[in-house]
């Protein structure tokens, strides 16, 4: 059986985690390895329809989500989860059901440039106060204090980004070694 | 990879499924697999905790799991599930998602023995009236057309029916054939 891994992307929405998830999941198949991708809006879909964004229902998301990794990675299986997940107690619990397997992802972003970019138009919404409980302005964000890995998307593309977990990913035996490839595919 | 499978045990509430599955798994992490069990009750645990049993909620919770049970597969790895499931189209619709790998095994048990085993006590209280949707009462079983395998517990014990699907599991490639215990060790 293969060694199985979940990429846990946390950081607060807009900061990047599912951009570098997206960058990161076809070097992963590239390697020979299928993948589950567990992003928190299609997982809203497929396993949390109905909950909403109180604390409560954002731990159960975040459990459920780790509840699948936990079953992927038990099989010898790689998943991909990027979930915004603020609380450190319950990507903790989440961590412990996993099991050595995990790996925390810190996509550390600052606010001002998450709420520029208001891809999903949150920020201005919560800013208008027509949403409550938006992480990083009326709700918290506890950032890990000892990830795996803390990535900065202010110094490095998606892609760089996405590259850097490969490597780990490598260095865990989680996946063999991949040839770099040649400068001229860089895009 | 390992060829990965998800048994699907179907059927009324009380036929067996759960008897079944729990007589399954260790004859498949004897084979040297890992497992995961889907067991409609934990599942409602960890995955549907809120979901009722109106024909809507039943839905979502089956798909659900075979959300899960997709995602197993995808890794090549064996998932046990045993819920009632009684819609033919939703089940149809895992089949579909899951692939090839899935092995739909009806648990095949008259209603009345169901309702004199009554191991939840949810018969009597459906007769009573305290309960409505109770798949059997007032809310159909559609049984399976053509599902993979068909075990009928009045004629066999729950053992007797794990080792038919161990067997079907051995004939598909899922496991490698096991050597036969001695008869000492019958239970």
């Amino acid at each position: 059986m293969s060694l199985g891994a979940c990429v846990w992307f946390t950081g607060l929405s807009g900061s990047g985690k599912s951009t570098t998830a997206a960058a990161l999941v076809p070097l992963i198949r590239r390697a020979g390895r299928e993948v589950t991708v567990l992003d928190g809006d299609v997982v809203r879909t497929h396993l949390s329809a109905g909950l909403g964004f109180s604390r409560e229902d954002r731990d159960t998301n975040v459990r459920r989500i780790g509840f699948v990794a936990t079953e992927v990675v038990r099989h010898g299986g790689i998943c991909v989860a990027s979930v915004v997940s603020p609380y450190r107690a319950t990507r903790d619990a989440v961590r412990a059901m996993v099991g050595p397997g995990f790996i925390e992802v810190f996509v550390d972003t600052p606010i001002e440039v998450c709420e520029r970019r208001d891809v999903k138009g949150l920020y201005a919404k919560a800013r208008r106060g027509q949403l409550t409980g938006m992480t990083g302005i009326d709700d918290p964000y506890e950032p890990p204090l000892h990830p795996e890995l803390h990535l900065k998307t202010m110094e490095a593309t998606a892609r760089q980004n996405a590259r850097l977990v490969l490597k780990f990913l490598e260095e865990r035996g989680v996946l063999d070694p991949q040839p770099l490839e040649p400068a001229r595919s860089e895009r």
